[in-house]
């Protein structure tokens, strides 16, 4: 067995944050140790956090830590948003709030900054969030920006995932379109203390509604849709319990407001993957998310360092206009595929 | 030759809004069509716009092509930002607004909303501005969001961009750490008029200095670079000439304000990276990048053919624990290699 995988289960804090660097540097046998620790996962609640910077993402994390500790569970962190105070990126009032779980052993906090290398973020997010279920983290938050495509695709690695906005952001409406009504369990409205907060409650209520609405009836044309609104309002309060309605909650982060009513919405949400098909159909997603962006990075790998010097020189001829990217790439895939087969 | 090619070369609007919607849905002979248009390209100047949501990207961009219209130059805009009113997903308001170009055929209006598959937007964008550029777009403007990996990839197409911010969005110096200061050849603080524009200003001047400090210091340490701080704003107004130091530029886009200023600062740039290694370093970044897209998006097309449902059974296998994640990619990876190369 490989050396840290039993320190791992046992629980131990110092063992996991070395195995964890040693499979982001992919140094030492670490593909065995993920490969050992695999049996052992499955158990922990994975719990994304997205939103825009500035909705008070980390404030909120910072208390759903605090909360899931006062019921005495092991509560992870996965910081994958940049801005995020949790990765360092922020500034420093916010960085000083994080302080306080520091030192707590039943707070493990873990940062992943890593940028450049397509899909690199969602699978070092995955095999961070397995490493961390087989030491025992009973709730992981992963806070992402809830932006980008990369961002997104880590939406489907957690079970719940909660949407945070914040009013007078200009991202209320908007950012419903963004893809994020597709990926929220719960909405919350943050800092909701602020003008403006339930005009966001009501328009995200209509918006649910609405996508209801359009689900079941089968009316794609927005101009139609448009003539539903107050009823997609009302299918908001009425819709049967037998299919889940994201809920909106009302949060002051800051002072801690709301984050009670965000459990419960989540307990719900949680007790209605059980009862559910939609469970096991989380579940299933969240094994094929975690085995395509696995799959894609070695595929990649490979590939390049098979081409090696090709690809520089197939850019060259693209630059130079001698060729164009599509007859340039079939060219790569097929030398590729007919190369032979060293690791 | 492809029968929509000769019209796209000649200009023709409508043959050139049909070829790109082939080329998205990979209908007909899109590939020949995007090999015959190749050799065409490279004239047009590639300019990023990108930003949170709410900085006003959207607006500044509609100002930017009334001020190049005013110059007689033919324009397209690109929309990847799914929150702007050029891809029809904003509020009603900034729709309409953008009418006042849609009768300019001077105008090429596009919006790329393609999610879900990955990479699948930065593939797109560089089809599309392929072809906008042997149709004759002079300038082809590219609206993103700045905050995914997707996004910023996208960034490294376009040979100058403009990150907008604005005063008050909780999104400057923040938003400067998350990987924007690196794509950003131009920054705008939009809304100037707010409270705040002039502080903001300052902290992006600082930032921007202090790169600069930091990359000719070698210093690495940020308890060291603290130290430099104002050091780094003097950096930022007497850096010698001779490399490109980020300006920062206020506009109040709605008002139309500082929108000169900006096209001077892009002019600038733009003599910059003719008269230096970096204008070709940047148009050979942009034909790497557009390689690396259509590759990646080719080969994993083709795994995924290849391996059908082996794909799903890999993933039922981790479902159940009975495999990790690794071992389970790296056997695909070897039946994917291992197969008939059928296409």
């Amino acid at each position: 067995m490989h050396p840290l995988v039993e320190k791992v289960l046992q629980g131990e804090v110092r063992a996991t944050a070395r195995l964890l660097r040693q499979i982001d540097d992919r140094v030492g046998s670490w593909r065995e140790a993920l490969a050992q620790l695999y049996p052992h996962t499955g158990r922990a609640e994975v719990l994304g956090i997205t939103g825009n910077p500035g909705a008070g993402k980390s404030t909120l994390t910072d208390q759903l830590v605090a909360s899931y500790r006062k019921d005495g569970r092991r509560v992870a962190v996965l910081a994958v948003d940049p801005t995020s105070p949790f990765s360092g990126g922020a500034i420093l009032g916010d960085r000083i709030r994080m302080q306080r779980h520091a030192l707590d052993p039943g707070v493990f906090i873990r940062s992943l900054a890593t940028r450049g290398q397509l899909g690199g973020l969602s699978r070092s997010t995955a095999d961070s969030v397995a490493v961390l279920d087989a030491f025992g983290a009973e709730v992981i938050l992963v806070e992402t920006v809830g932006v980008g495509q990369d961002e997104l695709d880590i939406a489907k690695l957690a079970h719940s995932t909660v949407v945070v906005m914040a009013p007078g952001l200009g991202d209320d409406v908007q950012a419903v379109k963004a893809g994020l009504l597709e990926v929220a369990d719960v909405f919350v409205v943050n800092k909701a203390d602020r003008d403006g907060a339930d005009a966001t409650v009501r328009d995200l209520e209509m918006m649910i509604g609405l996508g209801h609405e359009l689900l079941h009836s089968g009316a794609h044309s927005l101009g139609h849709a448009a003539g539903t609104l107050d009823l997609a309002r009302e299918a908001h309060r009425t819709l049967a319990e037998s299919e889940w309605l994201v809920p909106v909650v009302k949060t002051v982060a800051s002072r801690g407001e709301g984050v009670p009513a965000l459990r419960e919405a989540l307990a719900k949400h949680r007790e209605h993957l059980a009862g559910t098909d939609r469970g096991a159909a989380r579940r299933a997603q969240s094994a094929r998310e975690n085995l395509r962006v696995v799959f894609q990075a070695l595929l990649l790998e490979r590939a390049t360092t098979c081409l090696g010097e090709h690809l520089e020189r197939a850019a060259e001829a693209i630059l130079a206009r001698r060729e164009d990217p599509y007859t340039a790439a079939t060219e790569l895939l097929e030398r590729f595929l007919a190369s032979p087969r060293a690791p």
